[in-house]
């Protein structure tokens, strides 16, 4: 995606350079067990986000690199805690930190990334900074709060699935947006809404990719949501409309027939609904943009249609 | 203690009620893990710290109060993950998050309170405070790590010993001292390193308690930390003193023999040893107070003064 002219090239190396000192500069333990988390890391969609919503091209300012470290870095503190949550082995195809060192040091180096994330912010010198960060970084504790405590729960809604989207996931993409627009001086609350809207998008479709795979694009077995006791949107749907999938208990369910369910699943047509729900989103999300400068503006949609297309 | 006069107690009840109302505001699932933690618990010696900081009388500001909230809510935040990592059962005589809500919840709880810590503080507007406090969170984490690193270890010198207290305890007795310091308008560094004396001594003494007891003080059966693999002071000391305890290796020593190990540390006079290199730090600490307000000096040695006597 070629979006934003020069700048954005220039300023995303910047914070490559930020994070791969980061990993450096925090000791030895920090670099071996969080360095591939935080230097070799990912899409840095949330930190394009950030950019982009100061503007096109964004201002080249040290507070703007700094915004975007802090977000991609409270990302990286969740990846961390989450995977020792889940007991994931791999992230991205690579063993994950608490594969790598155990729960008690992965815990740990998620804290650090936390704490650095503030530290990072506070440099700057904006208080509005981190309280739109700590706002998002609260939220995301309670929406993994949420999701631990509906676990294993046949009656998950469809309102309640997508609150928890929004807490675990699309509170960061409204904070990317909003660190950005605070910094470029855009309006704040309509670039936080379109945020938090391709981010409940994302993770919609994330979800459809636990269920569809392939397991080489998404670096993990299909179902691991199931095993997990997370309920998701394919699952809702589909159990809407096939009641022996209605009447599975998640906590039963052998590992050996998570796939099954998984095509179980995808025979009654849930993973397109769940789908075209994540491109209404999107849509919407384009259409609640403010008024922008004409190319800030295609720069944003840009990245919106970029989560659908990620997954299409 | 009864120090710096009415003001005291107006802004530690207000830090109550704050906390009170911050675990009712985040939600049933904060109240119900956290809420004995950050509602019910503790000797809040770090929030004293904040006020005294800031001058005795102390500013009775909105911006104190939080400072003093958030210092205490990444302390509890740090409490919970602890647990998690010990898998401690009992914390003050109750059980712990963790053995209340497993260690999925524990994680989320934890990030949550480390969340509403910045939150905290950015509501109050100061980017420096952030930065204090997000430099301590840091080193908080950075001495777990060690922690960890360092566990079973055999040759843990007294000097390394001092720096992980320094990073998993003192800093944020030194960031609670600066953030008072930054409201209240006195230096910023002295005062900083008052605090971390101090830090390094009440942690030092809580180490000598471990070995110590009585457990119906502590709350936890004695020899805990030599059970985790954590080496402190008092086992540094005992084993230049008794070639026994030298060639002892933590991984297997059995928990039953926890206690007798203790009685073995303390007949080397190891324990009298720390304890007096803890009063040693906090007379260094006093020493180091820059020029105050009689009333503020005052108040500041009766603290050091209680963290000895606590344990005397």
């Amino acid at each position: 995606m070629e979006v934003g002219g020069d700048a954005i090239p220039r300023l995303m190396e910047r914070l490559e350079q930020r994070m791969r000192s980061l990993a450096q500069e925090n000791g030895p333990l920090l670099a071996r067990y969080a360095g591939d988390t935080i230097a070799a890391g990912g899409k840095r969609l949330r930190p394009l986000l950030v950019c982009l919503s100061a503007g096109v091209p964004p201002p080249e300012t040290e507070a703007l690199v700094r915004a975007a470290v802090a977000v991609e870095l409270v990302h990286a503190a969740t990846l961390v805690h989450d995977d020792v949550l889940d007991g994931s082995s791999l992230r991205r195809g690579r063993p994950t930190v608490v594969a790598a060192a155990g729960r008690l040091l992965a815990t740990a180096t998620g804290d650090l990334l936390f704490s650095r994330a503030f530290a990072e912010l506070a440099g700057a010198g904006s208080a509005d900074a981190v309280r739109v960060l700590s706002r998002a970084s609260s939220e995301l504790a309670e929406g993994e709060l949420m999701q631990r405590a509906d676990a294993y729960a046949p009656g998950v809604s469809v309102e309640r699935y997508l609150e928890r989207c929004r807490l675990k996931t699309a509170v960061l993409f409204r904070a990317a947006c909003s660190l950005g627009a605070l910094e470029g001086g855009a309006e704040l609350t309509s670039l936080g809404t379109f945020g938090e809207q391709i981010g409940v998008a994302f993770q919609i479709l994330d979800d459809v990719l636990d269920v569809s795979g392939p397991p080489e694009r998404t670096g993990k077995p299909v179902g691991t949501d199931l095993l997990d006791g997370t309920v998701t949107l394919p699952l809702i749907l589909a159990r809407q409309r096939d009641s022996d999938l209605a009447a599975l208990d998640l906590r039963r369910l052998p590992p050996a027939e998570a796939a099954a369910v998984c095509q179980r699943i995808t025979a009654t047509g849930a993973l397109d609904l769940a789908r075209k729900r994540a491109f209404e989103l999107v849509t919407a999300a384009k259409g609640s943009l403010p008024e922008l400068p004409p190319r800030q503006r295609t720069a944003l949609e840009l990245v919106a249609d970029g989560v659908v297309e990620r997954y299409s």
